[in-house]
């Protein structure tokens, strides 16, 4: 047994079955009997606990966590560091903010533990295509974690990269999503003026797949999109509500921290935002204070 | 008779009000006959056709045109450079493009015909309070137009102003409104913080009341806030539309033509456009692209 | 003696002069000797420490504690409650995070003491115009300030406000600043529009004297900037950098935390952190990525 | 023969090169004789005027123009309409404005001659890798450019679309390059986000290539910019100017005549348009505002 992953999700569970295929032993732990159950099919040594999961392992330890965001990392971590031995490696694959993997670095080192912040991108298509990862820590650190990168990774050598110290890793991951956020948006609201041209009478489907190709905007977004709207472009079922993970809010507050302007990225933030919204009220506003200086008609609310 | 009022709707009606209530001689003409009464019944002169309005006043003649913007003014233009006779002065105070204005100004020009652009500014409080004034045309017309301008605006020193050349008077305006525009939006987005901060429970309406002594922001766009929330803070009979005149639509136009950028100002006129639309599809679209990369759930339309 | 005032600089000095002129007894204290001295020929009565400070007052105290933010304001109240009794009350009238006030408050209320946060607004005109005043506090805090904010509000009844709990009054004054930093940055825009449309040859001082009167952007920021224009409206001494105290980054944060668009604000707060950013590093990147794909010139740095 | 190139210089040089690599017999004008016979050695057949251009191919003829943005292309269509003859197709490839091209397919129509748009993507990299291709047109225009289309485009059956009537292709286009404005700006605005993070001492061009694998926000634009940065990552030889071509300018025109919010477009088109001005007269006049409301100190200029 070379690692363990805790967390068998869409991310974590991915990540295992990539890592087994590499050729890995991999030891895995998960709330859900299903989500180990799938895996062990595939060769994983399913742990019932994490004192189970500690004993298929031999010392040196590595153990990534690997759960959603704002969910139970820290106490998984806090019973991890009542199992584990001295030396032993914890890895926060997660999306957390850099900040808390700081803290609690310094937390786990006070009891010998190392430990390691990786920001993983990619997605479902990760098992794939790879994922890309930039990981924080101690150069100690480095070494023991990079054979496990390198299968992670598209390919061997590309696509990982040791941001820095601890917390860099997810730092670095933080920034990236803030700049997804921002493409994706340019993306939506080019797309959104084609669409109202309505003389034109764009095929979006046809426009993205060849924009792909040989433009200055082709990218991964691109390719994706494209390849929804060739199904739908009407996405008539879809509802204008468009969920925010932490990482852009993080982006934000490290901007202004810094005091760094990233204008595209915070409009983009606040555009999801403005899709969340149910009450209006800003805009409710706008409108009483145009009746208020101009007599301007205001639309009653359920006209 | 002094002057002649076109149009005599919410502006030019209170306009010719104040001017007669000043002990000016008012020939007015609209195309509804009950306007023209209401202000007959207040020592309007009324002029059942641009001819009897010509005849009505002694050369050379003022003549003011107050029509909504986007409306009949290029045709009543057209109508009177065949009524007036030369050295005539016909003046436009709607909300006309200061490139509009400059034509006309050029077109009536070769008929013999002066003319002058005056942004007005007050809305339905101008009877009362007088309005904001600013005028382009060639200094001789500024001395035609200054006894009437002293009569329209709050005192007769102050609240108008010379802007400059014939256009110049709706260029100002327009950027007027632009700047309107954007304190407005920043008003809506505090004011919607404070709402949000449900733990505080805030009231508004006594807040506003009293930012509106003492504070930075004390303005006269908070002063009609603070009345209407004072009977309603709730605003939930008021649909979260926002209509925009072509003001703020030109003032983007001119920043984008001069390279000069106006964030704010812009974004206030694109959270208009946001309260107008109904099929927000760039939002569908971020939905989409998320649930591409990240298989995250997407809301079906109308769950 | 009715309160004390900690801190005599530009703000706590003139709001201790206007107490004194409105018939107050004020007991004064500040680290630098001349602050007091010139306060004291002003009826102040100076206290040499915060032990004589308290002597000085009659039980149950009010101390009024003004220091710019983010300096010694932590340190004073420590040191206030080494030193003040059961049922005082401290005031906290500078800007400070409406989260740190909270923390304060609880902190001092374990050690018997009263606590409110005053957000104080009117900068250096406060003196003459009175104040803009909102506070946080218990109903029962209210009644002992009330005649305090009485006479530092531009009128007793007029321009105060009981915002809410402990720390809404610091909310509010947080918001405050946040619209005023929309306000200010609408009015730049628009007159620096003005100013690039050399053709017409605006004359700003003008026009913007003429804008107070009657026009819907009336506003005292308005009349500020008028009355600087007056004098000069080159500002060829003025350098381009607009710093930033902590009350819109607060905002942001707020705004992020609580999931609320507020991108006019943000982008105020933006246009200043990138005039007192030196590196630009963004727009280098922008530059570069032009000359990669397009082959397009790049400006050498100095040239 | 098979078609002409008009402007041989960094776009419509290559392009002829790639048409001439493909097997297309191609003749080629330009103002300047260096392009032409640098071009000549591959194969090009130099016409010295607009008339040899036109006898050098059998009719129907097909005539690509290709001139920088803004310069001669309205003269030169006007010239081809002198000398083409009736089922001669002209195409425009360059960046116009599709409003323009609609113009200028109306007013060649009338002389008997077919106009395409065409807006074509890909910079100093298409020669090797292709070009993204959209086009605007009649269906019978359509399938003589097809041929063209396939050989320019990365592959025979990629990059190139009918987008639609004529006006479609340069509308396109237009957007497209809105998009990139957009995630031009993410990216920068990111990457100095790390920069100014100075305690991880981030090493750009190690991250960036990185991200070029497995990341969501994988994409040509950030290929060119890790490509850049491994050779200079402090950029302390570029200026901070962006210039910004039409392109960007149009598309923010189009949002706010059709009324569609594109906010982060925008914005991007401010960050160059801010990069480009030397006066700074907003951010100064928020310094005086500042100053005249709270006494706070102002820099002087060349301080």
């Amino acid at each position: 047994m070379d690692l363990a992953m805790i967390g068998l999700g869409r991310m974590g569970g991915n990540m295992a079955r990539r890592l087994l295929r590499g050729g890995f032993g991999v030891v895995g732990y998960d709330r859900s009997p299903e989500a180990v159950r799938a895996l062990a099919a595939e060769g994983l040594a399913a742990a019932p606990s994490l004192e189970a999961l500690r004993d298929l392992l031999p010392a040196p330890r590595t153990v990534w966590v690997m759960l959603p965001a704002g969910s139970a990392t820290e106490a998984v971590l806090e019973e991890l560091a009542g199992v584990l031995e001295p030396g032993d490696l914890v890895i926060d694959g997660g999306n957390a903010y850099y900040k808390d993997s700081q803290r609690r670095a310094a937390w786990l080192g006070e009891r010998g533990l190392l430990f390691a912040d990786v920001g993983v991108s990619g997605g479902v298509w990760g098992l794939e295509n790879g994922y890309g990862l930039m990981f924080g820590g101690p150069p100690g650190v480095a070494a023991r974690l990079e054979p496990v990168l390198r299968a992670l990774a598209p390919s061997p050598g590309l696509g990982w990269v040791h941001a820095g110290p601890v917390g860099a890793g997810h730092f670095a991951k933080m920034v990236h999503n803030g700049i997804e956020y921002g493409m994706m948006q340019a993306l939506a609201e080019g797309l959104n003026l084609l669409r109202k041209k309505r003389e034109f009478g764009f095929d979006l489907a046809r426009l993205t797949e060849a924009w792909r190709h040989g433009t200055v905007i082709r990218s991964w977004l691109l390719d994706l999109t494209a390849q929804y709207l060739a199904g739908d472009q009407d996405l008539s079922d879809i509802a204008p509500v468009v969920a925010d993970s932490g990482e852009g809010r993080w982006t934000v507050l490290e901007a202004v921290e810094l005091g760094v302007p990233i204008p595209v990225i915070t409009q983009s933030l606040y555009t999801r935002f403005e899709s969340q919204d149910e009450e209006d009220y800003d805009e409710r506003l706008l409108a009483v204070m145009r009746k208020m200086f101009g007599g301007h008609g205001v639309k009653k609310a359920r006209d």
